[in-house]
């Protein structure tokens, strides 16, 4: 398993709740390719959110984030971490 | 206090020890701007890193980063979190 970082743009006004609630649903459906999203940070004024996963690949994260209805701009692999 | 992410761009070829020296270089001076670095994520392939602070103000985190020799790209308050 390899760790993913992915960034969302366009969220601007996002909310604690509405961040709470893309999370979960993919959080719901997450073991079906095996992928895992650990946490996720977001600034609401530049519509940025950040996304941290453990995951088989970066398509397995993204094919999680469309059928929750949140298509990731980037996903990048981040191997390293300190 | 505010949690801040911040991307740094053109850092190809980044090896784990070279990300480490790069943080440790960045907890030597934090508290003298009232920053903590908490966790940094590297892709060696796009050349991106990503790091994680608390700090009062995006600008503490960039002067940090500055003197450390490794200023960076994009600075993003992340207020919300899950």
């Amino acid at each position: 398993m390899t760790q993913f970082m992915d960034v969302h743009r366009g969220m601007r006004g996002i909310t604690e709740e509405q961040l709470r609630e893309a999370h979960q649903a993919d959080l719901a459906i997450e073991k079906e390719e095996r992928v895992h999203f650990k946490q996720a940070w977001a600034d609401p004024e530049s519509g940025i959110v950040y996304c941290l996963s453990e995951a088989p690949s970066a398509e397995a994260v993204q094919r999680i984030h469309e059928r929750a209805g949140h298509k990731a701009d980037e996903v990048h692999p981040v191997p390293l971490t300190v």
